[in-house]
């Protein structure tokens, strides 16, 4: 018996219903039975979301989803301030720079977040800034950003934007949009929201809204204002990923059910669990600010990552993330976004466990699964 | 009783295994099994395309992947002639405008195909253009272009580039891009390829490749350099929808079992044997040079489209396209494109004849279904 289980930050394991759900015959995208999937999942992408404002779905991946905040809130010229802490910070800087906007970067360390006072430096040396881009989870270090104080902190000390990429925190992180502030927020389809990729999410305020209406980028594709108006009437402008957001309605609807606190829950306690796993098998976490998406984890000495990672995926089943660009070899990831249960973390941590034992890395037999489970059950639900 | 059958130009039907092949587990887009698949998708839209070039998969639709070929071929001031016969066709001059490029319109009446000497009045006019984008099939009117005649003398009078909107042709019609000195062609993934919206392909030439190294739009999601690199890799630059390339792989693998001549063949059969039905039922076609993926009929005197189409939709089971724009409520469209055989389309026309009836329409009972049967069996196959 060979079982494979995916425990990377996207994408996320589908749950079987959701995956049956977008295996049923096609329907017409223009038609009533879509248009009635279309309003609901406009109505509980809201409830994801915590807003009341709109949530527009563009049939992209998250990438897509970010330009399309760029290409449509801005003019050519303007100002932004954008956090570079990983792969994707570095891509929110790179991103508007190639579209005639003056991208201001706020580097930090891989692993950690950014501090209030670099939010605050870059705001009084730029008071021109239009917007800042924070990234709430940044899946290649893990490191999760206090976006509920940083966003306080910017509506207080400016009119720029408070931007968010969520994409491997919606789902995962306590988000509210309306309630903290935030003005623009995106997600993908292939995270917490459990099902494959081609779908991203863009939560847009009032401000953000009256954005759109005055930016001169030339856009078409990825134009929000073209998506508000079709948003309007539960539609979208051009062909939407008709079957993925069949599973999004799928997948929102197990949302629901669950409630949103517990899901948020759900996730802080499996991060816990894990790390605790991770640490009890004499393993270093890379992050300081730690993501409830994903957990990175330096290798240990002798440890190799080709060799581990080879059992982890042909002997146990399991496939993890690596490191990115530095921390390539030097770095796995852990996800437990999306759709996992408490004894889900006990699999995947008696895997590397496993795996860790086979490289020849010594540990007390059964530190690992022992220290998840107490974990779980030792704190309360 | 109750079955639906869906006979629309995008989406259509996708075959129940494709359906249960994208309904498997999750894979990670970065591992070894999903390369080999996208290796061979790779391989197997060559077959498609008939060309020995790139075919670069995008994640967007199919008007995304039109963009792509806007923002990365061309620069800024550049010219390009544009034919626009239908809906789609005025969209792909309105894009280039956006970008800042002259798009130069040649207007060709709803329901027919661009003219030779239409053509090159245009390039007559402008020299400079660097491309003319011709619509193979154009989704809204049912009217197929002579792409391999217009190639020819685009080629012989001019450098501009021959870009082909492929989006509802591609399986339809013959189509050989090397052969035919196509430079630029673009379909989506649900139309002939059969499966679900959210994938758009993208032909490109030696001389477009080289066209992509030099432009200098701004672009970043929709940037063909960056697809072109990560193809070289058989990768995607960005996430891609991955459970849709998966059933990509199935639906061409089917094209393959086929055979791309047979595709074409049986199209043309279908397209043939449902005009003789629809004329045998007294009703008009509205195209005069006829596409073999769609057939628009004129909707005639007393019968109203609203309670005709409900007839069709809800006692029948048949969704069918309707007009649009001026064209709405005047038209119907008889998709035959994809995964349709023979009998299907005796079904289609004995529920639009059934359809007609109720509605009033006079016509000996069977005659449609008659002709479409003597289309077929009298025929070569």
């Amino acid at each position: 018996m060979f079982k494979r289980r995916l425990f990377t930050p996207g994408p996320t394991p589908v749950p079987e219903s959701v995956m049956l759900r977008m295996a049923e015959p096609m329907i017409h995208h223009r038609n009533p039975e879509f248009t009635e999937i279309l309003t609901r999942v406009n109505r509980n992408l809201q409830y994801l979301f915590q807003t009341a404002g709109p949530v527009l779905t563009l049939t992209c991946s998250g990438t897509g989803g970010v330009e399309s905040t760029f290409v449509s809130l801005f003019s050519p010229g303007d100002t932004v301030i954008a956090v570079n802490g990983g792969k994707f910070g570095e891509r929110w800087v790179a991103m508007p720079r190639v579209f005639g906007l003056n991208a201001v970067e706020v580097k930090v360390a891989w692993g950690s977040a950014p501090q209030p006072a670099e939010i605050l430096a870059a705001l009084r040396a730029h008071p021109e800034a239009k917007a800042v881009y924070l990234t709430h989870s940044e899946t290649s270090t893990g490191a999760a950003t206090d976006v509920r104080a940083l966003a306080a902190l910017i509506r207080e000390h400016s009119q720029a934007l408070v931007c968010v990429d969520g994409i491997t925190a919606i789902g995962a992180h306590e988000f509210r949009f309306d309630e903290w502030g935030i003005d623009v927020c995106v997600t993908g389809s292939q995270k917490g929201l459990m099902i494959p990729p081609g779908l991203a999410f863009v939560a847009l305020s009032a401000r953000a809204v009256e954005r759109v209406r005055t930016s001169t980028m030339p856009r078409f594709y990825l134009d929000l204002r073209r998506a508000l108006a079709a948003y309007e009437k539960n539609d979208t402008p051009w062909t939407p990923a008709a079957s993925l957001i069949i599973g999004v309605d799928a997948a929102l609807e197990m949302i629901r059910t669950e409630g949103i606190e517990q899901v948020w829950r759900r996730h802080k306690r499996m991060a816990t669990a894990v790390r605790a796993g991770v640490e009890a098998l004499g393993l270093k976490l890379f992050s300081r600010d730690a993501s409830y998406a994903v957990t990175p984890v330096w290798l240990p000495a002798g440890v190799e990552w080709k060799p581990f990672n080879a059992l982890l995926k042909n002997t146990y089943g399991i496939t993890v993330a690596g490191g990115q660009d530095e921390y390539t070899g030097k770095i796995f990831r852990i996800s437990h976004l999306g759709y996992y249960d408490e004894l889900d973390m006990v699999t995947v941590i008696a895997a590397v466990e496993r795996s860790l034992h086979d490289c020849g890395w010594k540990c007390e037999p059964g530190a690992g699964v022992r220290a998840v489970q107490r974990s779980f059950m030792e704190s309360a639900s």
